[in-house]
């Protein structure tokens, strides 16, 4: 679960100590190491396929007593679908393995696969395959994911350009203001936007179809998904782009009555991770298009900036407001503790 | 690491049941659940492609003062490699997730895939992702591996018929010999025999080649690696193919000279587990061809029995002697301890 450290982006060096000394090439690699999934054409293949795999650890990132076994098989699969997602790609298959604490049998396995097969199926993705382990240490979940593009398009983090408009889907930081409800043993919200915060922190739906869309309409430069928290994915699309941004923090579409039960709506929408929204971007020239075309029964867009020259990351109020550096403060694993 | 416990193969029960309850269909989908690896066909690829994982928990699968970092490496992306073999698939990908204690920096790592791409160079395949996490509880690593067909042609477990020859690539046996050595303190060998144990258990080769040739052969009608342990392994089989078997204790290749130890040969060889040998069956009629045409600068062959009707699996003294049962002795994550 994401949790707020010392601004330093440990796990974004460890990554690029990897990509610069240990990924190879090969005729059929379209992307290695460093998006947020990679990407081959197998020979003669109509189309292009994409991987992604996610670990998720007991105690790190899902506590057992927070979730049922459904919310955790769904969780763990929708945390690679939307790695998929982010690429415009379509969930083919999937391969689970799993380390079980001995307190878990058949019926918690049979709970977890279920929650996980409905998303699954609802997805198009089949289980293809794992590997199955006793774990002394409590539960762990690793799972790959394989995705099909479409008509061969597919978006990278890389592709943006300066002036490049900034989109996210659906609202920044419902999770972890799920995650604070949780924290104070608030199990079952009371209020509307406490179940929907719940909700996003138990269940979060991969934006697969809106991404495909994306994908598909040749309007978007650049696309990730947001699962560290804002303030640390959007520099890392800027890195792939190139480019610097800017984002207007009063534009974020945040989930304000979050206030409610003591949350800064504000800095969930910008550290809180998990969210698992797209991050994309569009050029201006499209944007007027891009905004008349994009399908009403999709999670909303929302412009919350732009892509500047250099690589500076900042915040302003809105456009043209003074600015702000944005310190990186979503979650890493490999960040100092202060 | 291999442990022997009481006969009753759990993880096969749970695997049986996942696969009843939660394994789906694609019309690209060839193999799922239940063999070594699951096997797709891209629309329009020439080939089939072919996708394993594995986990390696510290202090179960291995120790870290028993290997170098780069062994570790080496073995993690070997076990992976060594399911492709098993169906005769050239490695191409692999993505490695590692959680990772706190002790082990940025040096530990870079032996760790020093070691690891080492082979992968050596064995065609190219890292292209993972996931990096902090693990409170000692060194976690899953890696998935994709194949590539040649020609089409993979073996899988099942398509064997009573009266096929049995055969297994190596010897059976040194992985266990070698753990015997490092639980009694010995991390050097002091003569041949021990060098070569330990080896075997620090660094299995994966028998891509061989594999690879044999699915190419067009004489072999089933096989699969050994893992487990022949006596645990070799019922999966049969159980694929739908045939019993028996295999004659004077004929397989064991490590002699591990009794200078105190290691029992021959329970190593049926009950040892992590040879990463493969098993594999030949018809009778390509019998004479096969053993004439089997390349000698690969690992040898002994045929060690022969497929039989119904589903027992019995162990004679060799061909025409008496029969016992032979009980699944060989490694089970899920076997309840007696």
């Amino acid at each position: 679960m994401p949790r707020k450290r010392q601004a330093q982006a440990c796990e974004d060096s460890i990554v690029a100590f990897l990509k610069r000394n240990f990924s190879g090439t090969a005729v059929s690699l379209k992307m290695g190491i460093g998006d947020d999934a990679a990407v081959f054409r197998p020979r003669g293949a109509q189309e292009l396929w994409v991987v992604t795999t996610d670990l998720l650890l007991e105690n790190i990132d899902f506590r057992r007593g927070w979730l049922t076994p459904a919310q955790v098989g769904h969780k763990s699969l929708a945390v690679n679908l939307s790695d998929l997602a982010a690429m415009g790609a379509r969930p083919r298959f999937h391969t689970v393995t799993l380390g079980l604490p001995n307190d878990l049998g058949r019926s918690w396995m049979a709970s977890f696969y279920r929650g996980m097969t409905l998303l699954g199926d609802r997805l198009g993705t089949v289980l293809i395959g794992g590997d199955l382990s006793k774990s002394p240490h409590g539960l762990l979940i690793s799972i790959s994911a394989l995705g099909e593009s479409l008509h061969r398009r597919l978006v990278y983090r890389s592709g943006a350009i300066p002036g490049d408009l900034l989109f996210v889907s659906g609202t920044l930081g419902p999770s972890a203001a799920g995650l604070r409800l949780l924290e104070v043993g608030k199990l079952r919200g009371e209020s509307n936007p406490e179940r929907l915060a719940l909700h996003a922190h138990r269940q979060p739906e991969p934006r697969c179809e809106a991404g495909l869309w994306l994908a598909q309409s040749g309007m978007v430069s650049c696309m990730m998904d947001l699962s560290d928290g804002l303030s640390s994915d959007l520099p890392r699309l800027c890195a792939a782009s190139g480019t610097g941004a800017e984002i207007y923090t009063e534009k974020l579409p945040v989930l304000a009555r979050s206030t409610a039960w003591g949350c800064d709506p504000l800095a969930l929408a910008l550290n809180g991770g998990e969210d698992f929204e797209l991050l994309f971007a569009v050029p201006e020239k499209h944007a007027r298009s891009f905004r008349a075309k994009y399908p009403r029964r999709f999670p909303q867009v929302t412009q919350i900036g732009r892509l500047l020259q250099g690589s500076a990351v900042v915040c302003r109020p809105h456009a043209g407001g003074p600015s702000k550096p944005l310190p990186a403060l979503g979650f890493d694993h490999f960040r100092p503790i202060p």
